[in-house]
Parts: C-alpha cells; sequence; structure tokens
C-alpha cells in the first residue's frame, strides 16, 4: 500500500546526522550533496542541485518546468508527489510547504498549457490556490526518468520487492525466481502498489516468470517494440489506449501466444517513484522538511 | 448485451424485399441505394455508395483507408465491427465475407503504419491470414462520425434507449426525463452496452441529470472544454488518458462542483455504432450479407 510517509519514519530521519544518512540510503552519493547555506535555500537551487545528478541535464526541450511560483522563492517545505490535486496543494499548505515537486502536469495536458483554459473555473480556483499560498510547482518528469537509475523504475520496484530480479542490462525486465500464476503476479502487483482493480487482457492461471514492467504511459508503439525485443510472459505496464497494446495482446494470444497484460494503472504505477524521491533528495537538504503526499487513485469501480 | 445480430434476425431480413426494407428501416433515403447491377459489387463501389452519403467526402486526409485487400475485389459479404482481431478475421471467413468494414485500427496503431511491424510475428501472421483469404479491410471512422447524424452516436444513443433525451442543437447531450442517481445510470449504461466493470469518478449517490456522452477517445482538451460549455452533471465517455480528463474532474469536485465522470471503455462505448451500420447499410446492398461480429471487450478484471 502507498500511503503518506508515517509520521514515525519522518521523526526518526528528522534526528539522523547528515553523515549517518549518506552511510545508511544506498544509492546516494556524498559528493553531490547541498552544502547547506547560511541563507534560506530557493526553489531554484534546488532544482539546481536536483539537475546536477541528471545525465545531460539542463535539457533545450523538457515539460519539466515551473508551472507555478519563481525560481527565486524561498523554500519553506518540499512535497513530492504525483499530482498536485486541490487536495495536496492544501496539504502542502498544512504541512507549510511551499514548494510542491510532482511527477505530472498540474493543468490537465502533458505540457500545462493554460491559455485555452483562461476562462476554466476549475483551473482559476486552482492558479487562485496556488498564488494565494505563494506554491511553487515544478514538474520532474523527463528528468526523474533520466536519472539513473531511472527514479520512478526504483521506487516501483523497490516497492514490488524485485530489487534482485532486475535484469542489469535491460532494467525494464523482470524475471522471477519462479514461474508463477499470472493471477499471482496481479495480486502481488495490487497488494504491493495499493490497486483496487486491474484490467487484464491473459489467463489468470498462465505461468509467468518473465515480467516487462512499463509503469507510466510509454505509448503503444514504445510498449509493442519492448514486447518484440524482449519476449516476457506478461507485461505490467501504466496506462495504455485501448486500440494499441490491448489489441496487439489479444491479436498475440489468439494467434497462441503466452503472452498477458496487466493494466497498473497510471498513478499507482509510478507514485512509489515519487515516494522514492524523499529518501534520495533528503540527504541532500537536511534542513529541509520533505514530505511525500499520496495523490491517491481518483477511481472508484462500479 | 451488444451481442452478434441473432440468426433469426438475420433470416428474417433476408426475405424482405427492398421496398418493404426502404420503407420499414427509418432514416433511410430511398434515393440513396445501390442499383444492384448485373455484376457483383466490389468493394470501391461499397466504399462509394457509402461515401455518397457522407458531408464534404471524400476528405483529402482521413485514416479511412483500406488497410487491407483492394477496391476492385468482388465483394462476398460484409461484417462490420469495431476491431478486426484473429478471431473477428476468423468469423468472417466462416460467414464467407471477404470484406471487414470497422471503426479502429488493425494494427495498433492510429494511422496503421506497419514499417515498424514488418518483422513482428504477431502483424506478419494477422497480415498472412488476410492475405491468404483475400480479405479486404476498411476503416470507418472518420466518415462515420463525420456522417449525419453521427453513425456512432446514433448506435449509442440507441442501445441506451435515450433517444428521445437527445438535445437537437448539441447532440452530445442527454437530458434524463428525471435527476437520477449515478450509481443508477452506470447500472443502466453497464447493462444497455454489455460493460463489465466501469471506472468512475465521483459519488455514487450523486443525482444526475444532464450526461455529458462522448464515446470513444475524443482527447482530454476535447472533454474538458466540453465540460466548460455544457456543465452536465456527469461525463460518460469511452476512453481517457489519466492525467487529462479525471484528474480535471477530480480538482473540479475537490472544488466543490457535483460533476462526475464515467468511463466506459473505448470498444464498448463505440461498438453498438458499427452495429447501427448494417440496418443502415442493408437496404443499399440488399443482395449483400451484412453481418456485424460483436469483436467484444479484451479486459477481464482481477
Amino acid at each position: 500500500m502507498i500511503s503518506p510517509e508515517k509520521p514515525g519514519r519522518r521523526a526518526f530521519v528528522g534526528t539522523l546526522t547528515k553523515a549517518s544518512l549518506l552511510l545508511t540510503v544506498p544509492g546516494i552519493n556524498p559528493t553531490e550533496h547541498f552544502r547547506q547555506p547560511a541563507q534560506p535555500v530557493t526553489v531554484g537551487q534546488v532544482m539546481e542541485l536536483i539537475l546536477k545528478t541528471i545525465p545531460n541535464a539542463p535539457f533545450p526541450k523538457t515539460v519539466d518546468t515551473l508551472k507555478s511560483g519563481n525560481a527565486e522563492q524561498k523554500v519553506t517545505g518540499i512535497v513530492s508527489t504525483m499530482f498536485a490535486t486541490m487536495e495536496v496543494i492544501q496539504q502542502a499548505i498544512r504541512l507549510g510547504a511551499n514548494f510542491i515537486i510532482v511527477h505530472e502536469p498540474t493543468f490537465y495536458n502533458h505540457a500545462d498549457e493554460t491559455d485555452w483554459l483562461q476562462k476554466d473555473e476549475v483551473f482559476q480556483k486552482k492558479h487562485a490556490l496556488l498564488e494565494k499560498n505563494g506554491i511553487a510547482v515544478w514538474r520532474f518528469h523527463d528528468y526523474w526518468h533520466s536519472h539513473r537509475p531511472d527514479g520512478i523504475r526504483m521506487g516501483v520496484v523497490t516497492a514490488l520487492g524485485w530489487e534482485n530480479y532486475l535484469d542489469e542490462k535491460n532494467p525494464r525486465l523482470i524475471t522471477l525466481p519462479a514461474p508463477m500464476p499470472l493471477k499471482q503476479i496481479i495480486a502481488h502487483a495490487k497488494a504491493k502498489l495499493g490497486i483496487a482493480q486491474m484490467r487484464v487482457v491473459g489467463d489468470p492461471a498462465q505461468l509467468c516468470r518473465r515480467v516487462l514492467l512499463m509503469p507510466g504511459a510509454s505509448g503503444g508503439r514504445s510498449h509493442i517494440m519492448a514486447l518484440q525485443q524482449d519476449k516476457p510472459d506478461v507485461l505490467l505496464c501504466g496506462e495504455i489506449s485501448e486500440w494499441e497494446t490491448a489489441e496487439y495482446v489479444r491479436d498475440a494470444r489468439q494467434q497462441g501466444q503466452n503472452l498477458s497484460l496487466g493494466i497498473l494503472g497510471h498513478i499507482m504505477s509510478e507514485a512509489p517513484g515519487m515516494q522514492w524521491l524523499v529518501p534520495w533528495l533528503q540527504p541532500k537538504l537536511p534542513d529541509l522538511k520533505i514530505t511525500y503526499v499520496d495523490s491517491k487513485n481518483p477511481f472508484t469501480y462500479l
């Protein structure tokens, strides 16, 4: 279950010294951490600190821009989340945090274009809430996926407990220690990622060992080319377009291939990667409070 | 429940004379029907006959092209369906029909590009099955939506039994005779369209009267702009991208709006429109057997 970080854990981390954190958090390069200045840290300094860890950053073209606030404002606290929903923004305000790092768009389209929304009441109210409370929102999507290892993938693989089954040369491929019925893999993913319901194309009894794990919505062509290349037993992905991946897997099955598809949901497949950001970023900014807030799955199933 | 046309109905239609069909099928213009030639009809002639009914057809740019076969081949029978899946192709072969009219892509991408699939086994087998059996596949998507009334919408509205609640000036808007709890609308849609499970953002008890019905996957911007314009109580749509429509509705709800979202599924939301094609097309081609084949929902829900 992906849930907001427990207060107990936060309190515990807060009492650790920087040095012990650097020793205990895996994957942290001690030379990367931010040299805490006498003055408060700005949004821009946090972004710069993070970008130093991303190969080839800054990118000339990226959706990872500030959606609200500005680079000069002093950071009072950081929230990491999938979506800056109205509730997540209100939770950040309650936490006294004025910098929200999100993985996905704030204004309902990939590029966060807002020209078409200027007269929209939902946009206006959300924008006003951010403005009134001086909240900066930065999208951390392209960069986090470009981190080595991919921060989203690491969060998800860790949440699934599959770290030891990763193919080092092909990190999207998991080889389970033994074949397992599809329904058991689905039940495991649901339990570990806090998913209520999955859409599946396949036979629940099919034995699977090679799992192609593609969180998010990487697109039908990307899924299908990975299926061709990796020949998994099952593809677990975040989101699909129905006329692409699902129809390919259906045709493959009708041709006799033992290939299945499990749709985790976009949010549920990537949220652990924004949770994983906290122990990665906290040692770099030991004097700032960084909190994971679960933006949760919006769906009920009727 | 959307199911393949019952043999009983087919046999009955087969015994009708052309004149009686023209009188009995609503919305048929007697002047449009194909003058049955002495020679068999070709794929191209059927396409031409249909395009005569579509305003501004042929379109200079459209995905509605032949995906298999050629315009010169003689038609032995027609199958109408959402997707030419492997099973639907095999069903067409069993029916002796060599012309499949589909609403959605055959090769897993909107434009049915196949260059990237040349070495893909699933593509190769499907392509070989079509070639070996001389099956023509024509996509009827842009044109069918451009027909007045939109053929897909008419099929879906008819299946839902909501013909009398259509707003004539704004056919995507349904005004129910009385407010109804969301859960009852969802149950109605599931029963009438044969849907096993729906993803919903909203309160099942919310009373809804204005239903914005947008079958297929018209995109987040299209959904959101229609929500702004029509101010419905609930949007029933086919397919979404999770970061678009669902997040907008979630934010609207967290701001206090009584707005809900019900996701019918892309296939289930449009298939009735391909079923509706049969009584529309049959009187124009009284000597050809035209059969609706249900390509079915590929998903199970675990």
